[in-house]
């Protein structure tokens, strides 16, 4: 193949890849795929079960299709494995075509199918852009997380060391206390595990409850803390928006502008 | 009827639609209606269930009598089906005039009495505002509903996969374990639900730990992201609302201002 | 009493009234007080009973003695009982003081006795401030508790409708129906409630799934409404406070400083 | 030691102390001494008890050793113990070293161990910064805390003389309705202890409804006011930097400017 045809067959895909009709195509597929995945939960004939694998062959090809229509209209090839989408989707369709014959390995199959719905947000700008701001919020929490780890170790670690012997399938290690102590952060019997506790240890309601103000507390100020620094940030991107847009002058220029006045009129004084 | 005495009847039903004593007459006809529903539910002699009959009979003729005057009293005739109040208030009153013989229906009859309480919304105007603002919030949270919905289709999807066995009842199909879902959103003895499948799958607990961080994460930042765009509406309101009414000039008019002064001094400078 | 030593006799109280040490020993009698009704709820040996109730009638007589001092201190008799909290002080004690014999009164006479921790309130400045912001805040609520309850009545009349025969003592009548909704929306248990009449009415999740839907989302934007408003109040205020303080001149004067410039120059002109 | 020798160890210590490579270790350390105290909350055999004793020593060793560093490396010793921080540490070091033979006392120092944990946060700045913010809202709070326990002690000397006889488990005594209520509050089987109640006293529903509403509606208030602080605050320092940064001039700069304009003007026109 000539470099020539090897352009235009790229700007073909190119033009292709940002057709509307395209694009509703592949999204209609991707929402199949997602019933289809739904579908097999349910107990099916055999019959059915034989037209869902032909299915799920035709939606894995049609899937490399696409791919291979994005990765040839991509002008610089280098690019198209930066974009983290697209290595997804990359992954989710190679994985589907791997030949399975294990039960065990079934399983991991049926799985990968499942996670083709995750290519509805990588097809849908809005979702795109939602997940992209949920991710960007997620390295201002590392620090509160990081608090709220230490006050679960802690308390874990008292919780196992008196509790163990009162009821071991709450507080048997450290882990499985951890897990309790996240069942008590959500309120969920939290009492039960109170009372059991306050047989042997009358004073540990203090314990349940220093807890749950802790984290409460910790919670709510990783909240706030969030809120304030989104509002923060909108707030700035507003008022640059809004200068830029009216023109407006700042005081600076205004100042700037007086001052000239004066100097304008010192001279005027100074000439005659 | 000639078209004068037409017009006449128009302004007359105009005047009572908006009159006082009229409005007040219907809110209590309303609150009535809605008082006998409440009734219903109580065991009652039969005597009353037939004087429970007569005052439903009476506040159906009324609401009709009222929408009759309302019709007649609007000075356009199409804008009248344009409302969708209007339009909600004319469908609850006919299906009340639908006879029902069939027991089966009796119920959608009973419901209908039920809906006519939602014309207190209908009537009351402050409601009406309260309702439409809720409305407005709506299509701001649809990405953020289909962000979730994803999150809940995947892991119903792997939920029903592997603990379909485990608890038929919870996990069943794809559609139950999306209850099951919801159910452990809410906190609700989500721990039974994990206790479960832990004894098949020790580290389920992950399972359900991730879908908790998630939809806790994705609904804060739903919750948040409300509450900037609702600020954010509410200030620009405001702003325009008190630059219009103090008459505050803005930083431009004063640039604009002095920039007149300059080329004024300049001038004077020029003439002599 | 001659009118001057009745003059001399209100200063007197009046300086006493704002005296710190007779403050402090106000406080320490109430939380005394509220130290003794706490204590009541324990078994105490008959000793101690009798004790009690000899202090109990030295607290009533103390604050007798403290609302004379505060009455007789108050230069105009009127506005004392325009105060709530002074109202609320004098029937407080003048309950404690009536006469009980009945059995069945006594527990009234112990109720008054818990009510007076209430006095807290009153005689601390910051709580009274505290108070008077929420109860600020309650009108803005208004409407959406009128919605509120109106969706609360609809689901109610519906499920007392359905779900009566199911569980008379969950949905018997329209009030006891209400009772079982706030439930559901503490999300107390409702699993249970729901998995109970969906053996009856397989799709009744739809019931639960929208109230808990419409519930929450009205709350949200209740709670919302009144961050937002709030806020606004507070920057309100303090903006104003701002301008006060700083002496800080408006865009508007300084646009009438730059006018009378102009007016300053253009006069300059026309004289030479 | 000469004075000289002195001061060039503590020049030494200072800079091993702010050394990159010794903090990290520190930082390992202390996570090491973490993973130890969840490691014992394991079953282990003897050989692996007897090692974690020797590492318990060689930890305290170490945390001796880097305490002793810091102590030396700064310049002013008074000021070492006025950093509550090293204070901390100090004494977390020092009970580790006290001999234990008795059994009791065993529990202590392995909650001593625990606490070790809590050095994470001393060590590293972004942690105490977090900390100290969390410390600084808690003043704030103190009112609204106050009230909030107002509410609980009279509900629950209310609660434990009306419902000690149904339940002594729940309202025995004022601590143990206290503690009930924080159950309620937290919506935990909430409705177990209303039913309880309301089969003696059938409007018990009005205790526990007003009590969830007013606690719910206390804190709500105590939420935005941390939020409307916390953002208020933001903005002041915001606006502080922005100030600075920019040289961005006032108006009441501007106003002065063109008031020297005017005078200026005036000087002109009276000298002519």
């Amino acid at each position: 193949m000539s470099k020539l045809t090897n352009q235009k067959l790229q700007d073909y895909f190119f033009r292709l890849r940002s057709n509307k009709v395209f694009e509703m195509f592949v999204v209609s597929v991707i929402i199949f795929s997602a019933l289809m995945v739904g579908a097999k939960t349910y107990e099916l004939p055999p019959v059915l079960l034989t037209v869902t694998n032909i299915l799920d062959w035709t939606i894995t090809f049609i899937f490399m299709a696409e791919i291979t229509v994005r990765f040839i209209g991509e002008p610089r090839k280098r690019d198209f494995f930066k974009n983290g989408w697209n290595v997804f989707d990359t992954l989710i369709v190679l994985v589907s075509v791997i030949p399975i014959d294990n039960s065990d390995m079934a399983v991991i199959g049926r799985l990968v199918r499942i996670f083709r719905v995750l290519r509805m947000i990588s097809i849908i700008p809005e979702l795109r852009t939602l997940l992209n701001s949920l991710l960007k919020a997620l390295p201002q929490l590392g620090y509160v997380m990081l608090m709220m780890f230490i006050i679960f170790y802690i308390y874990a670690a008292i919780g196992s060391t008196f509790f163990a012997k009162v009821d071991p399938f709450l507080w048997g290690d450290i882990s499985i206390s951890m897990l309790t102590l996240f069942r008590v952060m959500t309120f969920e019997d939290w009492t039960d595990v109170m009372y059991d506790t306050m047989e042997v240890y009358p004073l540990s309601w203090i314990y349940y409850f220093t807890f749950i103000c802790l984290t409460a507390f910790a919670f709510l100020n990783m909240v706030i803390g969030i809120v304030v620094s989104t509002l923060e940030e909108e707030h700035r991107l507003q008022d640059a928006e809004r200068a830029e847009a009216e023109g407006e002058p700042t005081l600076k220029e205004l100042q700037a502008e007086i001052q000239e006045l004066k100097a304008l009129i010192k001279e005027q004084h100074s000439v005659r």
